[in-house]
């Protein structure tokens, strides 16, 4: 297997005021391809720090992917002293400065361009530069000691994503394959809690070899990873997998849940709206996360104030007064006059307690009404979520969605 | 200072399926005592990940700090390993198993431990155990190699937390100090580019000796680091900032541009609500994201589809049909009809291209339209944000909540 080395460059990882998402971002698409890092490390903006953890990573891996550092401010340093470490002069790419002029005429509005963000123009010798799109430190493809390959990656998500979707994992591929893999199959469970998903999984690991699996869960949904060198048998499990999670397995072209909930209301040639209290807006955020969402997605009302409830929504002050902005009854109205208004195929409605403060011991931090409206029937759940207020409301949102999708579903 | 290295455990940091927090906590935490990490690494569970990673940490640290691996199931092998490496018997901690079996008894309400959960109650000869409130696995802290200590922590956020402020810290600090420390002042600052903020802290780097500084972008903030061994230069520099980042500079309070615009709202007793199209509800989402944010946020409207800028938002159909969605006339009539409809303060609007399609010559991906209302008067900003859609949303958003706070400032 190729062994992969991440290394991530920042004082900010180490200083707790970022998290490493880039690493998860990398080790994801890395372990798809059947060759996940073989380890990782974080390192401050300095020579010493950055060539200690060349000088590590060389030790170990066949190949190397740096995150961080290509900026244009002082303390990008990850190009310089990689550099000078390879033994490598730099010299200016024609492409990547005038990519980087009209980048900033169109961000700045203006033909000067600071020495230094015109820098990043340097390319060590015989580097591959990969462009970026959404930002002016290009990517850079080094050959480093014994022709192992040594990647060169800035830190915003939003450039370092796209640069190794497009520029990165086509080179990777090829090694990796010639290295030999661990396939990977990832399948996306909804609506089942870990433990359920491990016990459940254990019956497939029972009956065919070689297979390991990993779990990993997040709100609503439950990763399975299945790992085996065999494709045969990695596929063989793929079968069982459906078997065994009808319900709870989506579609492999859906990321996340609002993705699957889109693709079955397109699916359906329905359109929906939310009704959300708890949680401020974060459905019909996550919905229109998904490009194209707009096919299906109207729109929706943030309720936060019970003002908005009776005037926006229709709720009866009267069944405010008596049960209560989180009740069953208060989530039915929001859902029906949502949907009223909307004239919408599926609607959801979300009132609860967030927390840390307005708890009580009737209506404790954590309880939640779902309203799910589905072409004319309509229901509502409850919901009790002991969490943190972002657990909380991230739940929430996960669990109103999967309920849409299981109504659909069951139609 | 102190070298501290930080040695996370787990495949599960690798193969992006667990974002590793642990890492962003500790480095926090000892970041304010005046020693933030060296350096960090994600290793496997296994014996070479392991042992290979105390290797690279034992030859640059003086102490290391290990998460993860050390619960009751199968792929839980830090303690062996480390305990193996260092030479090390284990033998049973009595204390620990007293508090295993209550802590078993009162989750499962039986007598009976599995034998692996029981193993958490070995530890390693000398070891002292840094107990577990909320789990069976123990905190360690072993003398290594030239009594360097080396401290064991479970990997569940929620376990390791307490122990690390608890268990861990009070013994960190007597030798943080007296090793020397470094210390750090964060400075969050808004609506200012990452090279105009360092530009403008040249200056101060200028006149403070010993000073070093560090800088993070994030969508309409600028994280910039101070560093100093010196706490009264630290202290001039801070003073420096307020000067030179007069508009920019947030209270230190706030962790975001939502809580700051909230602690503005309040101080102002005013309410705010949000009319979003392109953003989908991003804006209301970071303002409930903020505890207490019903005090000062009454709810909004996500207008995705035209029918709901009119319906609900008051949006005249001719400007829609004379100028298009995406429009500063469109985007002004959402706040004011907003701001009427909920009779508040202050209230945003944004309308705009958030891509990948949807853009045209006249209006590409990126153009978007900011209505800022308040205490009676709206403006209007065009926005160009060349970035993937959801750098796109997150910058729209952070953009309209940071004209919002101008404007309250400005008045």
């Amino acid at each position: 297997m190729l062994k992969i080395a991440v290394i991530c460059i920042g004082d900010e990882l180490l200083k707790g005021s970022t998290v490493n998402t880039n690493l998860t971002f990398i080790g994801e698409r890395l372990t798809r391809e059947g060759a996940p890092p073989v380890f990782a490390q974080e390192v401050p903006d300095t020579e010493a720090g950055i060539s200690g953890a060349l000088d590590r990573a060389l030790a170990e891996a066949d190949c190397i992917i740096t995150t961080g550092g290509l900026g244009p401010t002082a303390d990008d340093v990850t190009k310089e002293y990689i550099a000078r470490r390879l033994g490598l002069r730099l010299e200016e790419d024609s492409e990547t400065a005038i990519r980087i002029r009209q980048f900033w005429k169109m961000r700045h509005h203006t033909e000067e361009i600071p020495s230094r963000v015109f820098n990043q123009a340097l390319v060590p010798v015989g580097a591959q530069v990969v462009p970026n799109e959404f930002g002016t430190a290009p990517g850079l493809i080094l050959q480093g000691p014994g022709g192992r390959k040594i990647i060169l990656l800035p830190g915003p998500p939003g450039e370092l994503e796209p640069m190794f979707e497009s520029g990165v994992l086509p080179v990777l591929r090829e090694e990796i394959q010639s290295a030999g893999q661990v396939f990977t199959k990832l399948f996306r469970l909804a609506g089942a809690g870990e433990t359920d998903v491990e016990d459940r999984t254990l019956e497939i690991l029972g009956k065919r070899h070689p297979l390991t699996a990993a779990y990993c869960a997040e709100p609503g949904l439950v990763r399975l990873f299945l790992n085996s060198p065999d494709p045969f048998v990695l596929n063989e499990a793929a079968a069982d997998v459906q078997t065994v999670f009808p319900k709870e397995l989506i579609d492999p072209g859906s990321a996340t849940l609002a993705e699957e909930l889109i693709r079955l209301l397109r699916q359906e040639k329905a359109v929906m709206a939310t009704a959300e209290s708890c949680t401020g807006g974060l459905v019909a955020k996550l919905l229109t996360d998904i490009p194209g969402s707009s096919d299906v997605f109207l729109g929706g009302v943030v309720s936060y104030a019970n003002e908005i409830k009776t005037g926006l929504l229709g709720v009866d002050p009267e069944t405010l007064r008596k049960y209560g902005a989180v009740s069953p009854q208060t989530a039915v109205e929001m859902v029906q006059g949502l949907a009223e208004r909307f004239r919408c195929d599926g609607a959801v409605s979300l009132t609860g307690v967030a927390g840390p403060g307005g708890g009580t011991p009737e209506k404790p931090v954590g309880l939640v009404y779902a309203g799910i409206f589905w072409r004319g029937e309509t229901e509502v759940h409850e919901l009790r979520l002991r969490r943190s207020r972002a657990q909380i409301r991230a739940w929430a949102a996960a669990s109103a969605m999967n309920l849409l999708r299981l109504k659909i579903l069951a139609k």
